[in-house]
């Protein structure tokens, strides 16, 4: 077996043996396949796409690429991966409400880069929260609380790392089955017996179309099955920001909200879809009974319990659910009004996001230090009536960026309409099952 | 300008600009583009091919990247190359024909990697003769007697060097505009007035089906043209071995009788076309004159006069083409023995490449040393009719490789026929003109 044969036969659209996946992926790992042949093969690959079991097979190589760890919560466990989107807080909200169903959460997450941040870096913002926990303490967390959020500890998929930078240096990210292996690998690797996905579709997603996004969410739960997990892909709508903020405190302070019942709709039904869905995957009723649960643990305060028990188990101040001036204050704000009077038609995630990171909220570099303060509050959203001069949003900083220049800008992303649209996109646009 | 982008862009089959090719020949062979996006890009271009133009500009580019040299002989230089096949000795034949002629032959040569010998180590094979000339020598060599044949000196085509030995480590080889585009910046960058293509098509050549040699040809032609220089393209047979000899100083003695006008009539016939079309793109007269111009320098021993004349030059010893013994004789000789009777319907080209090369005429790796009297001597060929227990071949070496194992495995590589094909190949398939 050599690298060159495997390169070939993927050139010419030829199935690859499961030894040869396997060979590939150990051998880039220890290194003894270059870099420039890995990258010929992935784009190879971009061409000629993988199989179902050539991606199963992928997938399971990377995943058993370093450690295969498997808390032992005592419990079932649910993981929940997003695609990535802007203003995507669903996990903080999510999570304490199906700990609060009886369900084990133990999420390990990562940190966000360009855009908003991640889950770890909203967590961080919560004053004192502490997301390097050690593994034991995290599985005791779960025991104890039902969930967990924590950076990746110890190898955790090694080969997905250097694929992934591979592949975001050489322009085949951009390929279904390589997308669906890097994101499974390591949802197998951290060993969850129920996965629920949530894939993006939209401006603002990785996915542009629903077409790709479909693709792409049949293909990991088809991973998902053959791997023995059992596997939920919900499709949701990115093509505004969700929720009305962006940035990392100001996202968890509209966490907050929610689990006190005050979301705005988009934001509420991803977040009880995918809550309802992990319920389901867990076993815990039919549809319609876990979409109640999901309601109630949020209308009877019982999810918000769960999210003040994770944050002080994490160290953190959980008097910032009731209080968030508790939160590091922005030193800098700049209101944004309407140009013109009309129907709000469109906001650009893409570009909302851009801002967002300019703000400070995101990472430029995987060095840069991000400004919890920072992001955008939206008053209004897609779809609303404004009338010339009437408040659109507010832009925060504690960074020296040129808040006035980039609010400037910021007017832009939106468009208007003199009509309402009768038919405003569905948020929750498909679930798939597969099981 | 960024790699990422025009990986991208070729990815999506965008046509690049004059000026993104140039940047990426000039970074890749200053190092600022590593192997690993290069290979990306090897691979999108093998996808997606190459326009005329971005063939012609990355030629050119690549040709650009080293020294571009102009050989001062006084008169119009014609180069000739072929795209390689199994016992093509025909420049040994074609370059002296066209010096007595009265054109000059600069010809810069490689060595050969697997298969059998490139010219280069043909021409050692003769006692003493020196291939590692300086630069003034060689063009003085051309000045005086119309021919030279030498390594390449000084830095030709780096950026063919660095690509090349990527393509041959990422599969990425068989791309027409990239195999295009490595011929000729050779031809560009040594300077010939006139360029003459031998294309050869079949199992012992690199191009395996007549189309893609015809699309290899015309975009070869192509560019030529677009680079200001005559242009031809000769599509020729291999299908079988040209000649009866494959090993370095039997190709070498063959190459001999043919100038004595006794070599058979395949590699007559392809040498003649060759030598007749490098005399027409320098514009010694009409197809019909210039034929008749090459025949006649065969047999009126001039063309024989010329090899003399260019052996002496260049240290070697040119008894050798009166008394062949004086080129090393082989340690071991093996006959093989035809197996049945019938008619030989087929030869293969590329076993024979193979079992040359384990003989020793070629190199496993770049550090192999060639064994000058190793190969094979056809005693039959295809369309022969042949009695069981006649003499085929005649295997030799002076290596200690297992001559009688490589002799079974020879007469595998023959087929036959109970009648004889009335329709043999056409040994000259086309002729393309670029002017």
């Amino acid at each position: 077996m050599t690298i060159y044969e495997i390169i070939t036969k993927k050139k010419h659209n030829v199935e690859l043996s499961t030894e040869e996946i396997n060979w590939v992926v150990a051998g880039y790992v220890s290194g003894s396949i270059p870099d420039y042949q890995m990258s010929a093969l992935l784009m190879a690959i971009c061409f000629c796409s993988l199989s179902d079991r050539e991606t199963t097979d992928l997938t399971m190589a990377m995943a058993r690429s370093g450690d295969m760890i498997k808390p032992e919560t005592g419990g079932f466990n649910v993981d929940k991966h997003s695609t990535g989107g802007v203003g995507d807080k669903t996990t903080l909200i999510v999570a304490p409400i199906v700990a609060a169903c009886g369900v084990c959460v133990p999420k390990m997450s990562g940190r966000g880069l360009g855009h908003t941040g991640g889950t770890i870096d909203k967590l961080e913002s919560i004053p004192g929260f502490n997301t390097e926990i050690p593994y034991e303490q995290f599985v005791a967390n779960v025991k104890k609380a039902g969930l967990a959020v924590a950076g990746q500890t110890g190898s955790l998929v090694p080969a997905d790392k250097k694929i992934y930078a591979l592949r975001n240096a050489t322009a085949t990210v951009d390929s279904i089955p390589l997308i669906c292996s890097s994101i499974m690998s390591k949802k197998l690797a951290t060993g969850a017996d129920g996965i629920v996905l949530d894939v993006k579709v939209g401006d603002g997603a990785f996915m542009k179309t629903y077409d790709d996004a479909e693709k792409l969410a049949e293909a990991m739960v088809r991973v998902g099955k053959l791997a023995g997990r059992k596997c939920v892909a919900v499709i949701t709508d990115m093509e505004k920001p969700l929720g009305r903020a962006v940035g990392n405190s100001l996202e968890v302070i509209e966490a907050i909200e929610a689990l006190k019942g005050k979301a705005p709709s988009d934001l509420m039904e991803v977040s009880l879809t995918l809550a309802a869905e992990m319920l389901f995957v867990a076993g815990k009723g039919t549809a319609e009974e876990c979409k109640k649960m999901a309601e109630e643990a949020v209308s009877n305060g019982k999810a918000l319990d769960k999210l003040r028990e994770m944050i002080e188990l994490q160290g953190g101040n959980s008097d910032v659910i009731n209080d968030y001036s508790l939160f590091a204050q922005p030193k800098f704000s700049k209101k944004v009004f309407a140009p013109e009077d009309g129907f709000i038609s469109g906001i650009s995630c893409e570009k909302t996001g851009l801002i967002s990171l300019r703000l400070g909220a995101g990472r430029q570099t995987k060095e840069s230090v991000i400004d919890f303060t920072a992001g955008i509050v939206f008053e209004k959203t897609v779809g609303d009536k404004v009338v010339k001069g009437e408040k659109l949003a507010t832009l925060y900083t504690s960074t020296d960026c040129d808040i006035n220049a980039i609010s400037n800008e910021f007017a832009d992303i939106f468009s208007y309409s003199v009509k309402q649209n009768p038919c405003p996109e569905k948020i929750v646009k498909k679930i798939i099952k597969g099981y």
